[in-house]
């Protein structure tokens, strides 16, 4: 397969910014390349990394005649881990993706409970990041949980500039297939130390 | 914590079938022993193994007046992979809970995603199993994925009965806390095979 960094990296991420319905697009393309990214891995017996379905708190529930259950009355829960997790290479693998618009990286985007987590799958032995994509530059970065989790919790500050990022994550290559490369950084500094 | 295996024996599972409503209760209460224990697995420190929410397709969310999103069209999904996974001693932990009120375990009790992600998790070197109740006899055994995969592919039976799955599978100790002592049977036949 062929990959197209140069091109997707102009109209990609970015493309989406201009796009009428910006949140919603933003949100969905980057879980999507997520998501597509770990379906290549998974077909080609890479690795096994799934979302996590969105956790909801069913109300009531319907049985029209007799098709299947129809859901009438649902909510959308505050999750109390992350959004992705699965297995490669033998390791736990565990992280959550975000996007943001801006340069840096606030803190309200992440929840304690999340944070929390993260913490806790470190201290089991497997391997915690975070996926965060700026879209003003079409950049991709893997930040290890271990980083976020010490920043979030030091309290002197809101969020993590962009700059930071760049300087303590990795900048994830982005491709045709699979779209974002993340499993190459975890190669290159996670699989070493846990051998 | 005291236990009492032999006062639960008598009132535990059992009890559930002489109920009204027996379906939804035997169902909900395997998912509820094993969420209770780990609930106590992860405040005692000593795994992160979390239950996977229901996979819905949302058709249809309402925002009324200033109140959160509602969710008033929905369906339920077939799973692609387990109820639960986690990490254990720095393993990858996946497995599924199902009870059955026979003395079989009929293999349209989970479904081939299933199966072909549990073979994929022992092919990346995790720790897959099935946790499956037996509710008349008040026994919740651990079968390990890789017999349960072969007896599926099989396709000379379809189910499993109770007699082979007491040959093969590993009692779990039931208590008050934690309800299901699962992780004793993963440090007795798996840790070691792991090390």
């Amino acid at each position: 397969m062929v990959n197209y960094p140069n091109k997707k990296k102009n109209n990609h991420y970015t493309s989406m910014i201009e796009g009428k319905h910006n949140t919603a697009h933003r949100g969905m393309n980057l879980e999507e390349d997520i998501n597509l990214t770990n379906e290549y891995y998974l077909s080609h017996d890479i690795a096994v990394i799934h979302k996590k379905p969105t956790p909801i708190q069913i109300v009531k529930v319907s049985y029209p005649e007799r098709s299947s259950a129809k859901i009438v009355e649902a909510y959308f829960r505050t999750p109390s881990t992350t959004d992705y997790n699965g297995i490669y290479k033998g390791k736990y693998i565990d992280f959550e993706a975000k996007e943001t618009k801006t340069l840096s990286f606030p803190f309200t985007n992440i929840s304690l409970h999340q944070i929390n987590h993260l913490d806790k799958v470190i201290h089991h032995g497997g391997i915690a990041f975070l996926i965060i994509a700026f879209t003003k530059v079409n950049e991709v970065y893997l930040l290890d949980a271990s980083f976020m989790v010490e920043a979030y919790r030091k309290n002197d500050r809101k969020s993590l500039r962009y700059e930071t990022i760049k300087e303590k994550g990795h900048l994830i290559r982005q491709g045709f297939l699979p779209r974002l490369h993340y499993l190459e950084i975890i190669d290159q500094y996670y699989c070493e130390v846990f051998k």
